[in-house]
């Protein structure tokens, strides 16, 4: 497939987001960052160089997040420093964090002049507080304002997600006069797909998709034509529930309004995209114990950082389980199978109730359980693992027995397993009921937490039946 | 906040799906599901019936996966037949399914009247064959060819989230023209961001974006203001790759196009979200050992059908574990501490190797990762594990001695836990790494294969020392 950049000819930072994609094919991006890493082995700056300035700013921080440190700082000096502003923005926290650590004051506010405030708000955490009220200075009194508000929305809230760029329109006017409007201008604001409609005082009345105004008669009234009322968001809802509407009614943008439904912003569907990928691999990320996204090229350092506080959890839950087990020492000591057999218990007990967490923990975050339901749920739960007790317990119990020829140990450990299995499925609906109730996230270390219970349980009833039966 | 719902004089099937969003707010979905279960409660029926009219499809989706099953049976008696089509589509596929299963063929085919030839494409795989077949009989030619072309595209690429509503013009005609075009259609499909510029041939010549042609003068030809092609996705190209095409470049839609360049399809950013979401459900599902979405109110069966076969594993993974230990009873029975630390070994070791696989694998996802780095990673992961393995190898090393009064058994813990934590680092590099060069999905089971490695390792590790230093 033949490489194609695009048309060079055309300025970068003016064009309109979609004139950057001509001739852009999947295979592309890939060449590009083959080409730009040659050219950075055979230092031919001044190519590299040509090449960044055709490309696409999310392209040259994808370039970027690939390659290590010390190379990214040198692609990075060759990028002009007007374009440093909207690169900065699509890179992902963790490398943003490791190129804004190298660039001094002069820098990083002559970055931001391109932006817009809401672009400057997204990255004001990882700003210097020096860099942020120089920036504010040079501000227009209209965009500090906005800079204000943008930056006092918690992230994960609409606010947070929000731009100021919306055409508003009046109802008392025709659709030609709308349209004689719109042609003085040189262009509309990205994903533009409907333009609001907002009294004098700036009131939302309603939505004029530009769909609509495109098949419908210019004679008419904006009145006519526009929908009472789209989607409404407001700054303090959560971008979680935003993401749900976006999703569930296939958005392209949606108002933001005050409590008066006076018109603050919009969202656009790019913002909700990125928010659901970063909001997924935040998830991802979490259950395995990684604090935030990292580097791949970080160093030793940053990477012991992000993982150690989940290794201390790990190193207390496991240390609670080991004293169960010390607890056990002397029935060990008699019959040295119980430590082999063991494991086998608390793992199948562990992974089955992640199985019953992960479940209720994902349909808790879509809205599906209702009150009425949790009672339901726990005895389809404890169904299940009844079946799967009835099943693996008897299979073990047969290995068991088979292995070390005791009817006595194979019957323990299939009761161990069932019972296990049972406190696993328990714990798995209690956790998530018990959290969702006191008003915690359900999600956050769900994972820990049950394999902690299920380890220590499945510990103690394996050896405390052992105990009992057996020794 | 008052309960708003749809304007129900609009027709809800033929409106575009802006129209049906007027008046929601987020708080209102929750009102609707507790209105309905309310009215179900009551045996209002009646009144449930004018309610679910005035709904979304997408809600009703979301009400119908939020009831157990002989409720959500009873509503979806209730929903207009000609509407069945819409809302199964925006089932999860496990919900779906039940409705599906107690459905008769007559009203399968009834179902899919009001579909398109992309969206019976959807749910074909959910549908008998005789059904299907029927289906096919009663569609038009062209779009027989094109539900043809859709089941063909397996699940996973472009093809499959590719739909045929677009509207195209030539490049030889005046935007006046255009305009005037538009205007004698009703409306535009949904998520019409912009026009397909195509020749006799219908091979693509560029794009015009909605934005530029209401900006622009009229009597300018289409030639001069379409951008001469944007971003086209094959039908063959990975979703995923389309997904990261969306993400990076803010689109709203892109065209498909074949080999020869001849337009086939579009792909819109409301698939593209759908896609996301789904892919991260499940990942997340897949890393807690579910097959697939399940229903929160299946039956203890289902719910059994869907979980064992990643139980079987991990019963085979914990079996090998338990031979590892087993042969070490020995060494146990003169030493019985050993039984009590050796899980935190293998835990902290299992938690260590998921952490560096989970980050190698999302990097490798978004292709990150080139050839010639490995090694440098493999250097930064085996330098977190030293890190690690002094810091906490350390404090276990002192907590055994604490526990057991052993010098000897401190040692051997913290050697212990330094080679395990080696171990796991170099396992959690090595197997995507191996797994990527083979062209298999690194992602695939990568828990269960590290967890694997450190625990029979983990094990074979403490115990062999433990059997050389101590016993």
């Amino acid at each position: 497939m033949a490489r194609i950049h695009y048309n060079a000819a055309q300025p970068i930072a003016a064009a309109p987001v979609t004139e950057l994609l001509n001739r852009l094919e999947v295979e592309d991006l890939r060449d590009n960052l083959r080409g730009a890493q040659e050219l950075l082995h055979r230092r031919e700056l001044g190519e590299l160089r040509a090449l960044l300035a055709r490309l696409h700013s999310a392209d040259i921080a994808w370039i970027l997040e690939s390659l290590p440190l010390e190379e990214r700082l040198e692609v990075w000096e060759l990028v002009k420093a007007d374009r440093e502003g909207e690169i900065l923005l699509e890179l992902s926290d963790a490398v943003r964090e490791s190129l804004i650590a190298r660039m001094d004051a002069d820098e990083l506010v002559a970055a931001t002049e391109s932006l817009e405030a809401d672009e400057i708000a997204d990255l004001a955490p990882d700003l210097p507080d020096e860099v942020i009220e120089e920036v504010v200075r040079a501000l227009p009194r209209d965009e500090r304002a906005q800079l204000r508000a943008a930056m006092s929305y918690p992230e994960g809230s609409v606010g947070a997600l929000m731009d100021f760029d919306h055409v508003t329109v009046r109802e008392d006017i025709t659709l030609e006069v709308v349209t004689r409007y719109l042609r003085r201008m040189d262009e509309l604001p990205g994903h533009t797909d409907q333009l609001f409609v907002a009294d004098r005082a700036r009131i939302l009345r309603g939505v004029l998709p530009l769909a609509r105004l495109i098949v419908s008669d210019l004679e008419l009234d904006v009145a006519k034509v526009m929908l009472p009322e789209a989607v409404k968001l407001r700054p303090e809802d959560r971008a979680e529930d935003a993401a749900q509407l976006f999703e569930r009614y296939d958005l392209v943008s949606a108002p933001v309004v005050d409590h008066f439904d006076h018109l603050i912003g919009r969202v656009t569907v790019d913002r909700v995209v990125d928010y659901i990928r970063e909001k997924s691999a935040e998830t991802q990320l979490a259950e395995a114990g990684l604090r935030e996204e990292e580097d791949v090229f970080a160093t030793v350092l940053d990477s012991f950082k992000n993982r150690w506080a989940w290794l201390a959890i790990n190193l207390v839950t496991a240390f609670i389980a080991s004293r169960v087990i010390g607890s056990f020492e002397g029935s060990i000591a008699k019959l040295v199978a119980l430590a082999a057999l063991m494991p086998i218990v608390a793992g199948i007990g562990g992974n089955s109730g992640n199985q019953t967490i992960t479940m209720i923990v994902r349909a808790l975050a879509l809205g599906q359980i209702q009150a009425p339901y949790w009672r339901k749920l726990l005895r389809r739960e404890i169904g299940v693992a009844l079946l799967n007790g009835v099943i693996w317990g008897g299979l073990l119990g047969v290995i068991a027995y088979v292995l070390y020829g005791s009817v006595e140990l194979g019957g323990v450990m299939a009761l161990a397993m069932l019972l296990t299995l049972l406190l696993a499925a328990t714990m798995g609906v209690a956790i998530p009921y018990l959290r969702a109730r006191f008003g915690r996230d359900p999600a956050v270390g769900s994972s820990v937490l049950i394999t902690a219970c299920t380890d220590s349980g499945g510990f103690f009833i394996f050896l405390g039946l052992a105990t009992i039966f057996l020794v």
